[in-house]
């Protein structure tokens, strides 16, 4: 979930400067069409501590109209708070027709403490994320544009601001014994998050992971994603007045500065004798483990993506070749059927989920959604962004059955893949491999990777991550599958 | 919740048999059309014990087009089931676009008798309950229509009933050690049905109540409504097929047989003297007890709605009198303001929540949007039927808070109306109490009984019932409310 937003990403001084009168001037002026349009917009600003919140709740009130905007903070809690229901002084924050509220925490921060701190356990955690959607829907159902930003920063990072903060306390910016707490379980408060953020990342209100390490990337990530998503609002606004708001379908491709990809070393490679090897001591294991999974009730879930040419077919064979093939049944998704496309998406993939002890290998999957058919215009942006919440909630039925969810991409360079495609082409019996399709999917790399980033961002998940798989090198690829299969169904097993 | 469907609603016999082929034959048009459409239906059936729901069954096979529709049962788990997670089942029996699947019992069964048998705590089967919230918004979402019936009977009626079937069974239908547990806790059941049908009743998959008592006016009841969502749904799929469903703005209104007014008692009346004193002992009682619960903490919310010249007014007046006016205050909901329009329709009220210790008394309230909105179009089907969920939503966050809530609808009769109507156009002082208006929804009386009815079905909670005022003599209603209020906030305070 946070491997697209912990990279790091910064913008050059020089850039920044020269962007910034642009960059408010398009805020200001997409906020005031907004008025116009008598849009109501909500802002909520969450995040790990020293992730500059505060910071960027100044700027929203420097950059955007103050006079339509209003700031609120929810701490402390005030008598006048306390002493009616939680979601009062929320009612209250929220903005009218044409206005801005920017929510400091938004109604995210206090169930995410109670939990963090033990106050609550996860049952009643989970019941409050529940309200909050359901609060969500509402206000989407109003036309309300609720937007939820996350702001990131990685451990190391976190612990050195921390650090400089004691030693040189800031005025007025002392730390309280909540923060201190809330700053020490940084583990803790990125679960809760990932919980919350999993939960709740509904079409009503989406989430906007944001790479906080870098104040000046901070300020133009979060005022392009406002800007696109006010004017993606007055647009859908014009068509569907009386239909709601589906805030997520307005988000369009976010404008990240790296994607999580960049971060894969695809210089890793392994020797012919030390691969043969690995593979076969693997496969050894992945014997006695599937047996042993099947012994116990166990059922395992792999689904492989990729690049074409990444080599998603000759890491199946390998792991494959590890089971007794009365254990498995390997999917491969092609083109629905008719009896599929009568059905709901996911229908197809719910039939084949795996009985107790047995696997269900699926090559290519689900995430056909918000991957072909987001890039190809398959599904439209209402349709891919729900996916999300829809997959989520999928994986966590399986999981939570106690089924072991792994989850592949495949990952080359384009060079390589280039060089591959070549090579299908001039080699007689590879000729089948390679068409006219993976030619022009090629040309859409860039979106194809926008597409990865928010699916990687958004479905990689406490209760099922995705494994990024190092693919330059094909031997390196398929031992790295083969490994995490056998050592997560090994920990599954000793559970 | 069941007030309306506890009637014992009848049809008589030869109406029935009159009635009977146009019944069927427009079933089976609506869904042939429905089928060319391309809609998928999900039928849900599911009730108290012994209520006819396999008889409905039964019925449903016979009068539809039987190539089109399947029935499914999740009783006994198969080992096929069990081997898999929960939902396999249920998306296993999923109709293909223009089908039609009938579910016994449904998604709602399992966690139900869970409940009540006690294997598992309220939180874990709320949560249960969300995550059928989230399957029925993904099927709505891919265009399904979900109606879900809940076939209602009186304890009197199953009781005798379960007797017969012991005493005299019928071939095949012996009862299972489940369903004799069930039919002994009529009382659990009905509680966490409540509890199911307040969190579940969403414009994505509405509840149905069915008064189950005579099996002619069920099987009309059923086929009436499952045509008009047919054809509701027909004419909404030709305005926005990308939209999805909202399963809830095809019902319609619903063919009540009998309104849950007509069970209130107008005959009910007081002496002058009995009236005085109880007045008075009443008053004095509340007195002592809105300073007890002002010292204690505990607010209180009072809603008051009913027919023209009903005594609402008057009954306030009784109310107010007994209380300290620095521990109350009164919202008379006239016409919103500017602020308010351009808000959500509850935040006007969630501003007047009381804070802890005082009351707020709203004349008219947020069930405006039900009743009035709803009767005069101002709302449209789409947001009044997600007004009750919306609203439970909302005075569970009151419940919650320990804010005692309790609704009153001031019920008096047609002639009675007029009667007073009359006296207040001749009455100097009475006059401005009188307007066209009050003319004008006297003639939509009949659309205002079933508004009552469906705010009766939908939000007469477990958490916040509503009473029914016998308001015919003036006396006796502001002595049933002020009663009601006393002993009401006495239980609070000894809580």
């Amino acid at each position: 979930m946070f491997e697209v937003v912990r990279q790091r990403a910064t913008l050059d001084k020089k850039i920044y400067k020269a962007l910034e009168p642009e960059l408010r001037t398009r805020l200001f002026e997409a906020q005031r069409q907004a008025q116009e349009a008598g849009i109501p917009l909500v802002i909520l600003i969450c995040g790990v501590q020293s992730s500059g919140r505060g910071e960027l709740l100044a700027l929203l009130n420097q950059w955007m109209d103050a006079r339509l905007l209003s700031t609120h903070t929810f701490f402390p809690v005030t008598d006048e708070m306390a002493a009616r229901p939680p979601f009062w002084r929320y009612w209250r924050s929220l903005p009218a027709a044409g206005r801005t509220a920017v929510l400091f925490g938004g109604w995210y921060d206090q169930p995410m403490q109670e939990y963090v701190q033990g106050k609550i356990d996860e049952d009643a955690y989970v019941r409050k994320l529940h309200r909050r959607i359901r609060f969500e829907r509402t206000l989407a159902d109003n036309g309300t544009l609720v937007l939820k930003f996350w702001l990131h920063l990685d451990r190391a990072t976190q612990d050195r601001r921390l650090k400089d903060l004691r030693k040189n306390p800031r005025p007025g910016r002392k730390l309280g014994e909540d923060e201190i707490r809330m700053g020490k379980r940084y583990e803790q408060v990125l679960e809760a998050a990932m919980l919350a953020i999993r939960l709740t990342d509904r079409d009503t209100a989406p989430w906007v992971l944001v790479d906080a390490y870098d104040w000046r990337h901070r300020n133009r990530f979060v005022s392009d994603v406002l800007v696109h998503a006010l004017q993606g609002a007055m647009d859908r606004r014009a068509q569907l007045s009386a239909q709601g708001t589906s805030s997520a379908a307005v988000l369009g491709e976010q404008p990240r500065a790296m994607s999580v990809l960049d971060s894969i070393d695809l210089t890793l490679a392994l020797e012919k004798k030390s691969y043969n090897q690995q593979l076969d001591s693997l496969q050894h294991r992945l014997t006695e483990l599937s047996w042993k999974a099947w012994r116990k009730g166990i059922s395992t879930v792999l689904v492989f993506e990729g690049w074409d040419a990444a080599g998603k077919g000759g890491a199946i064979r390998r792991v494959c070749a590890g089971m007794d093939p009365r254990l498995y049944q390997l999917i491969g998704v092609a083109a629905p059927t008719d009896e599929e496309k009568a059905h709901h998406y996911l229908w197809r993939f719910w039939r084949h989920v795996p009985r107790a002890g047995f696997a269900t290998i699926y090559d290519r999957s689900w995430y056909g959604r918000v991957l072909v058919e987001r890039v190809e215009g398959f599904a439209t942006e209402v349709e891919w962004r729900r996916a999300y919440a829809e997959i989520n909630d999928f994986e966590e039925q399986l999981t939570e059955n106690g089924i072991l969810l792994l989850k592949f991409w495949m990952h080359i360079s384009d060079d390589e893949q280039l060089r591959r495609f070549e090579e299908r082409q001039q080699t007689p019996h590879k000729q089948h491999k390679i068409t006219d399709e993976d030619w022009r999917n090629r040309e859409r790399r860039a979106e194809y990777r926008a597409a990865v980033d928010d699916m990687v961002t958004y479905t990689s998940t406490d209760i099922a991550p995705w494994t990024l798989v190092s693919a330059e090198d094909k031997r390196h690829g398929r031992i790295q599958v083969l490994r995490q299969v056998v050592e997560q169904l090994e920990a599954r097993l000793e559970r």
